[in-house]
Order: structure tokens, then C-alpha cells, then sequence
């Protein structure tokens, strides 16, 4: 934004266009539009940022997102504490329970493991994950991260951990999404639907 | 977001996606993107917020957004104020400034005429042009307004309002952009550049 604009604006534009996705010329409409929103909704946003981040923590047990000591998944009864899908993020919980088909629980490994970027397995929840299994508890694990290299990488390295404590472990399906065309797919795709294909 | 997801989260994803141009999923991205922030990055984001919302206001003069009484392209004693540029809101201000062509002052008007959405000339900011130009100083007005039907609207209502205080009013010129390819133009943009055409 320039010069001519009020400072206070600008610093508000540049705040915005930290968030991931939005662009300085974005941030700047966004900072217009706080300025026509009413002064108590302004500071019902600041708010919600300032509240979210001092009362949000990770679960005590799967380090998803919560407001509790112990998140609303991991202190319910009807769930199956014997199966653990580890993902990447909290987002990917949401993904799951959007289906309505997985009973067990999650843990969230709050990123992958990427040497390149400094992400080694100390900075994941890969301990926390180690501690949760160490009971006898946990029949399988589900290793759920993204079909990418560093998602495969992850996998391989926490599989490589617990299979010798005795734990099934498996991973997510790779294949043709449902409702796909096979014309438009990609070659990796079709070769893992090819390689994984079922007899009917 | 889902039930499992922690209370304050689902209310600053709710308060991002009024935003324009956020929708839902976006404004859960820029959630959990506030989680991942340092707290004091956090609290700074929301204060940003509260203090643009206050400190902002409208100019005296020309009515754009600025925290001083007067702007400071009112206030510059080398800006030309016998020319006004009127303009729909702040960004346009802000586009003209780019072109470090224009030396005059501007006039925001904060909305376009729209009767059907209630936006009558007593919603706009006309009362305070016609205030400026009562002393006589203005030579000339011009109606920088967006070629659309109620930008249209809003040049004509206003130039009618100013001719008879002897005021001289222009319009924008329309015509190709530059660096446009004409196949590309659409076919109001091609008539309008037709009829404004320069003899060489």
C-alpha cells in the first residue's frame, strides 16, 4: 500500500498477507473490508485470534487440536482405542471423521519428515506416538499420510519403529479416486490402482 | 468444522470466512495458521485489527481513510486543488496514485448509486463535494467512477449536480488497455474505443 495511505491500514494489509495464500493486493482488500465492518465485530475478530491461540493446545494423548486437557475423540468411550491412524495434521483429522467410517482414534504428527527442510523425527509427535503403543494396547496402527515422498518417508520410518514392538501396521489404499476418470488420471495413480487392483 | 474440533477455532474459522472472498475452507486453513503462530505474532495480528478499526477514519476533505484529520494528499501543499478526481473507494485512490501521473486532490464517494440495493445520493459522500466546490476555487471535476451501469449512473447524477455551479466535468477516457490485444477486447470496449478514436 502506498504512502499516501493510513499507516494503520498498512500494518493491517501486512498482517494479512502473512496467512498462507493471500497475496499483498488481497491483504490490502481485506483490510479495507475490516475498515467497514462495525468497531465491535473488529474486535470480536481480534478476539477470536487472541483467544484461539492462548486456549487451542495438542491433546495430551493425540495431539490434535483442542481446548481440553484430553481431546473430544480420544475421551470418548464408544471409540476403538486398539486402532491408531497417524497423520500429518489436524486438517486430516477433520478429512477422516468426515466420513463417518473410521471408529478408532488419531495421532497427529503435526508435519512430516523432511531432512531437507530441518524436520527430523525429533520434531515430530513420533515419541508421544511410541509412548501411546508401549501399554500392549494398540492392535494396529494405520500409517495416514499424504501419497507423497516425504508422506512414504514418514510411513516407512514410524512402521520401521513399531513393527518390532509387535503392532500391525498398514497403510492407507492408493488407487483411482472414486468417481474418477480413468482417461484423466495420472500414471502413478494408475499404476498403484493396476498394482493393488482386486480379484473379483 | 467438525464437532470434534476445539470450540475457538470453529469461531475464529467462522470469523475469517466473513472476509470476502474467504470461504469456509480457506478460513479453516487460516485457523489452524493462527495456531501455528507465535503467540505474541498472534496478539499483534488482532491488534493490528482493533487499531486500524480505530485509529482509521475518514478524511475531512476528500473522505479517503487516513488516522490524521486530514490526508496527506489534502494536506500536500503541492497537490493542485483545483482539479478533483472523484472515485467509487480508497483502492481507486490508490490505483491513480501508482500512476505518479495525477497532481490533483481526490473525492471518495464510498459507493456507487444503486437504488435497487437502497444505496441512494444520500448514502454516498455528495453533500461533501458539493461543499468543496461552493467556494469557487474548483475548476474541474473529474468523474473517475468504474465503466459499469451504476458507475455510469453515478458520473451523470453527479455532473448534472455540478454544471450548473459552473464547474468544468470530464469523464474517464474508455478505450483499448494498453498492451490489450484487440481480438480479445469485448465488443463494448471495441465500440467505445471505436468512438473515441484519435485522428493522427
Amino acid at each position: 500500500m502506498a504512502d499516501h495511505n493510513a499507516l494503520p491500514l498498512i500494518i493491517l494489509a501486512e498482517k494479512f498477507a502473512k496467512l498462507p495464500g493471500i497475496g499483498m493486493k488481497t491483504a490490502q482488500r481485506l483490510a479495507y473490508f475490516v475498515m467497514s465492518m462495525d468497531e465491535n465485530e473488529a474486535v470480536e475478530f481480534a478476539e477470536a485470534i487472541v483467544n484461539a491461540k492462548k486456549t487451542v493446545h495438542n491433546c495430551g494423548c493425540c495431539q490434535n487440536l483442542t481446548e481440553r486437557e484430553v481431546c473430544p475423540i480420544c475421551s470418548d468411550d464408544e471409540r476403538d482405542r486398539s486402532v491408531i491412524c497417524v497423520v500429518e495434521s489436524p486438517k486430516d483429522v477433520t478429512a477422516f471423521e468426515r466420513t463417518r467410517e473410521y471408529n478408532g482414534v488419531y495421532h497427529v504428527l503435526h508435519g512430516l519428515l523432511s531432512p531437507m527442510d530441518g524436520i527430523t523425527p525429533d520434531s515430530l509427535r513420533i515419541r508421544e506416538l511410541l509412548a501411546r503403543i508401549s501399554d500392549g494396547s494398540v492392535k494396529e496402527v494405520i500409517m495416514a499420510t499424504n501419497p507423497t515422498v516425504e508422506g512414504d518417508a514418514t510411513a516407512l520410518y514410524i512402521a520401521n519403529l513399531l513393527k518390532p514392538l509387535g503392532v500391525k501396521v498398514s497403510r492407507l489404499a492408493f488407487g483411482l479416486p472414486v468417481g474418477g476418470i480413468l482417461e484423466y488420471a495420472d500414471e502413478v495413480t494408475l499404476f498403484k490402482a493396476l498394482e493393488n487392483r482386486n480379484y473379483m
